[in-house]
């Protein structure tokens, strides 16, 4: 396989209605990575809301024991998962407007079936389409009035390797990155966060000004993606 | 959709190396149900076996959270996941010669995507083909010198509905049933498992024969199936 | 002691009104297995019953650290003791007419004392009797007005040890047994449960047909020390 | 029943070889009081005490779910069951030479079958016995060499009801108590534990006094029972 | 350092007001022993309590794993904190008319800051003045009509090391104490709990005098202390 | 109190050897937040280090119950504190050269007597200073050679509210706030974590910029008040 550029995303395949069973329900591929979002409804909402008219938006990660090379056993929420399930629902929070959504819950459960890098930003953008399945749905069905998504959300990772900067890391790069950055931004060109870290090294203002550049390009290329996934008809 | 005949199994699909991060990874699709069979390896056995220079075969079963219609909640171990996968672990050791294994231990995952019914005896039937999978790589890399396999295994479920006796139950058929029955059956025509229960009735010794009678004709049919999966090359 | 003979079941001890602080409590032995069977109530119903005018009848089992020869760890609800409870639970609810309970759960507790083999049938045949004795008291109380109990219950295992077909395992044939079968009866002939499991070893259907035959003639004499037991007075 | 005296303790009952698995295995009922005490062997010491040549003594304490009039849940180590079986534990460590005992661990397993009042301190009082029993095994065994019991030890509740001095306390005493004593004692007249406790009332040093002399005396009726009872040969 | 006298306190001092965020919160130092007591309001009671108008008063205790020389791991609710959370709270309810509290309820932390023997008592007579402050601010707050203590409480630890009676044992002394005994009192002189412990040996009935005599009078000059506390103007 | 400047860190104070057990302890309050920072030291390292002639630096955080003004229940390891306690862990490790500390671990726990914003920025603050205690300690012991520490690290939270960029956000800001971020500096002026998170709102790069400033000017001040605190004489 020819070498990517530092610049260029991995192969991205977005499939709706993967299974049938949830609300919305979406396998989205980036390489090797696989990861199934679904979404699915309960009409209630957590007690902290309860009577305010307003709903919730919340999120589930898990990785499935043989989604790695090495099997990971099953455990539910150790705490990378929770760090990970957090920051999903605050992304996809970002762009709904709860005010509109009634008392209703929707989880969205990202289960990773293969796991090769970027499976958290991965979840983002998948998620993001299986929240406008689901809420499509919701609208056909009398449950929400009005349109709740208030613009696209989408994810990346980006990182230096050997000094370099690169978007889009398979875990064979991640391993070896100085410095490790999610990006979550929406189609208005806001962050929505921005995560870096460097647990093999630090970097510069200027280092981080380069690595949020690449990510701008690469969530822009999303984007698209997200709108033709949307474009073709249900299942 | 034409409904089914009594003594029909519901369309069967199975997908060999469906991720690859695994030694063996099989999709099956039973109808509506999505199962994802992995099979991983680690080269240590439990304490109970060590330094006898035999092998082993143990099985988890999970059910993804948007698998169901109204969302299941994450859960490691409950009590009906537990019994699954301790079925599927005696079923699959029923048909591998655990000596020739070396001091290997075979993680089999079924992990269900979608559940519409059958999902225990989806995952035995699926799970063969992995491990054959498994094992066939095993061999290629040297760590197994002759072939573990004795035989094929495979499971339906049949039940008695309005007091007819049917082959594979799907869900909303399985919530009415009178009883319920898996059967684990090997190519040899011997039976690894006969679970015959009734929550809503019971059966006499005549329903129990019809019962076994029909299970018989269908695990036949996916014998033919799991042959044909594994004729077709390697992904 | 003189060997038993391939159909014979090990001496049955029934003990009715062993604690007095439950609604029913039964000691039976079988051989040296001696389970403590006892029927609490609590006067409200699971969730998904509320409201519906019928009753529950759910049961918890449980082996004391020193019931084996090798002290065996306290663990609440490990997968086999949530199998057992499982098969206890739905073999006393298919004989008991859940719509004459009212709006009562009864909880039946079966902890094994000393296990000698043969704990999980055991614990059904016993608790039939500690049932009756709850619904005779649950009577007198006016709690319900109607005899629920539709038919007795009983349980018995056989199995195939060196190839021959035998009633009642203990410990010592059972860790030998190439095929292992649970069988549950009701008095009016019909299942309630079959679970043949071959964990070190397969059978074919002439051997499934001598071993329910076998389990049929043992049940037929659980059920006269079931009517023997209940026939003498309370304590 | 004619009421007891306040000095009378409830009859005793003091079951030898109750269950065959067990190195020691004493059935005790104090009025409807009922404690299972058995005593098992591991031939391994926790990590502190090991290459030290000295054994250990620990117990476990529980109480079966139909051993209340109320059942209670199973709950494995809640913090009641906890502090008891620290207590159980202390007391017997009391009166055993552990340098005598080897590289030896004996498991103390005291479960509650009916509880009426004074569970602890008649696990203590049974605990005793199944020790005893479970030495003279490993005496005969050849697992030690030399006796390691240096005295008796036996435990009775004591209590103030209606600011009256009461012995041996029933539940329906304990609940009205304003004042609850367990003593722990040698038959060489030491004590091993004092625990008075006021919850719904407190008490002069003058009430400790009395308590404490209505226990020595009810303490060595129970060391005669311990006596009588290991007299009577093996089952 | 001079050494101490048998009958005399390590350095005690009680700081209030140490956190802002409670009700009440006072740091308590006996030597090297620091216990931060905090007392926190919910204005409900538990379930058993509901529509009764009575409150209820509960503790719990915590060590930090930086408290001991060897870090111990966090973990809620082990046996011995439990033990000690039970003591802690019915020593406090012993000086509280719960009636008059309304259907509140005081939560009553300590958290040992460091180790260094004696953190169950110290906690005891530090949560006493947090306590005070606490339902001082409810009156204020108009929470409470009438002041619901009855009298002071405070705790010590005595002990026998080399046959030798001593007060206030630290870490170094407890592990060598052949007993071991906390004592609990109110300034009415009643005592509230004694436990006495012979893990490493026992004590006679004249012992056991000398103990009490010395633990009276520790807790009498801690009581002087808890009264000048308090004294003082709050923080 | 006068305002404090949007620019301006609440007054902070660092006080060395708060306990002395510990290898390193460090009191460090920022306004009202309070965080107990401890050190210690285990000789051994994870398994996935040992043999590699390497140390390891973990951490753990933890909210003491009365810390907050509604009393938070102890929960190890829910979700928000696992993702601190790797935040803080990341951090110290990007300072320490983990050659130089042998097969050594260091566990830094952080826990929060007081919380009033800050929190994780304060710990991580906070330990450096304890960090550098530990390691002067283990030096004169000569568990170590050479310093390992290759450069201060200290962090801040900034945030926009009101659409207003600010320095350090106590509690009450924190809730309104619209972003909020934390930042992890080295005293060579690199990034080791920039984490900025819009929950009730976005944020524009420019406002990236600002907020980047902000914080780079604050930690700067932390950097002298640790330089200042480590410039006393231990205790």
């Amino acid at each position: 396989m020819a070498a990517r550029r530092a610049n260029e995303l991995r192969p991205v395949r977005i499939t709706r209605g993967y299974t049938g069973s949830a609300y919305g329900s979406v396998l989205i591929e980036a390489g090797r990575t696989k990861v199934l979002c679904t979404v699915s409804l309960t009409k209630e909402v957590p007690p902290f809301l309860r009577g305010k008219g307003e709903g919730w938006v919340t999120a589930e990660y898990g990785m499935l024991p043989g989604s790695t090379r090495e099997r990971n056993q099953r455990k539910a929420g150790d705490g990378r998962s929770q760090e990970i399930q957090r920051l999903i629902g605050r992304s996809l929070r970002a762009v709904v407007d709860r005010k509109l959504l009634g008392e209703n819950t929707l989880w969205i459960d990202c289960d990773v079936l293969e796991a090769d890098g970027g499976t958290r930003t991965a979840s983002i953008t998948g998620a993001y389409v299986a929240l406008h399945d689901a809420l499509t749905r919701m609208k056909a069905e009398g449950l929400i009035a009005k349109w709740p998504l208030t613009s696209q959300v989408a994810a990346v990772s980006v990182g230096i390797v050997d000094g370099k900067s690169l978007l889009d890391l398979d875990y064979a790069l991640d391993v070896r990155a100085e410095v490790d950055m999610n990006i979550v931004r929406t189609s208005r060109g806001q962050f929505v966060e921005v995560q870096g870290t460097g647990e093999h090294g630090t970097f510069s203002e200027r280092q981080l000004a380069a690595l949020l550049k690449l990510a701008e390009r690469g969530i822009d290329q999303l984007f698209r993606m997200q709108r033709r996934a949307l474009a073709g008809g249900r299942r």
